[in-house]
């Protein structure tokens, strides 16, 4: 119930928390003030806590957060305490590097299928995940349970497929593809726009120069 | 000058206007009204008209926006009038994704080099551009102006790495290894953290999961 209140940005600061305290406990931590993970994370220790205490707040006066129990929580905020099922639609670099991180499978999201439309594809293993052709791609979302469909395919194809695999049920589509897909509400869609990212890079680059020219 | 007054957000949002606006070029849209380009980019007009005024405002009442000049400025303000030369550091996978990506040559970004550690990738080419063996990046940077390292390698080497581009000069760096990169403030860092995308993703869905299962 408490989760509908909590704002975009802390939502949005949730997966950096929770990947610090796991390298906190990689490393045998097993308590940290807010201030010592203000200095690590570069954010102020008052933001710090005032994002736990949207969820009740774990920390203790004096003693600081319980590492273990810190990244637990924020784990089951963030649904990872269950499984998720993945296909991946589009076999190219991307869909196969998907594939090949063992990282996503360790927090629970196992790729079950991957398709593409390249016949030279067909019955391909990666890492024992096969390569089916995008026509059986009906048939398997209808006899598996799909939680998650990540779209490394080009940009044009994208939409077509998007709306496919809403209407077969998939609620959660991981969007590689640089356009956004119009889909019915209940269906999450979460972008990684590798374009506008480097935008992003030649922007701060270009500033970083000016800045410099003007010394 | 104005550059420096610019919010961050606006910034964030920046790439996603030059996408849209680039698509409305490519289907040949001459001009187009705050309005209509907010239901497409579903953002307020006023959002809208607030962003693009920060640029001086590029709209004329009764008129709207012209998209090639506005595509035009947006791209300079993004750098994207310059060629950034960029290596890649990593040849997996998604190293090779990212060298396979056209649409960044398109927009300047050229992948003057690859590199690896593994010897059976040295001498391979990706769309004409040789893989490196990581000995080599020294010399390299040091024989070619480079602007940008892309890094695409395990989340334990890239500090290093990272270090030592800074140290030759680099100062843009896209990384993509799930860690954060302490690097000198006059080296820029564009972060693609995909398995916190992805935990975003697991927490739209379960909270939707949540919402299905009160009502």
């Amino acid at each position: 119930m408490q989760d509908k209140e909590i704002s975009l940005a802390v939502i949005q600061r949730l997966p950096r928390y929770y990947r610090y305290l796991g390298e906190l406990l990689e490393n045998d931590v097993v308590r940290i003030s807010s201030k010592e993970l203000s200095e690590r994370m570069k954010v102020t220790a008052s933001q710090i806590r005032q994002d736990l205490n949207n969820f009740g707040g774990f920390g203790q006066q004096g003693y600081g957060y319980n590492v273990e129990y810190l990244y637990t929580e924020i784990g089951k905020i963030l649904g990872l305490d269950k499984c998720y099922n993945v296909i991946i639609i589009g076999a190219g670099n991307l869909g196969q590097a998907l594939a090949n991180y063992t990282d996503f499978e360790r927090r629970g999201f196992i790729i079950k299928g991957i398709f593409d439309v390249n016949p030279r594809l067909e019955g391909i293993s990666i890492r024992g995940t096969e390569i089916h052709m995008i026509d059986e791609l009906e048939e398997f979302v209808k006899n598996n349970t799909i939680h998650i469909a990540a779209l490394t395919i080009p940009k044009l194809k994208a939409p077509a497929i998007a709306k496919e695999l809403a209407k077969l049920g998939i609620k959660a589509i991981w969007n590689f593809a640089p356009i956004d897909l119009n889909l019915p509400k209940d269906v999450m869609v979460e972008n990684v726009h590798l374009a506008e990212s480097l935008m992003r890079l030649s922007y701060n680059l270009k500033a970083l120069e000016e800045s410099n020219t003007e010394e």
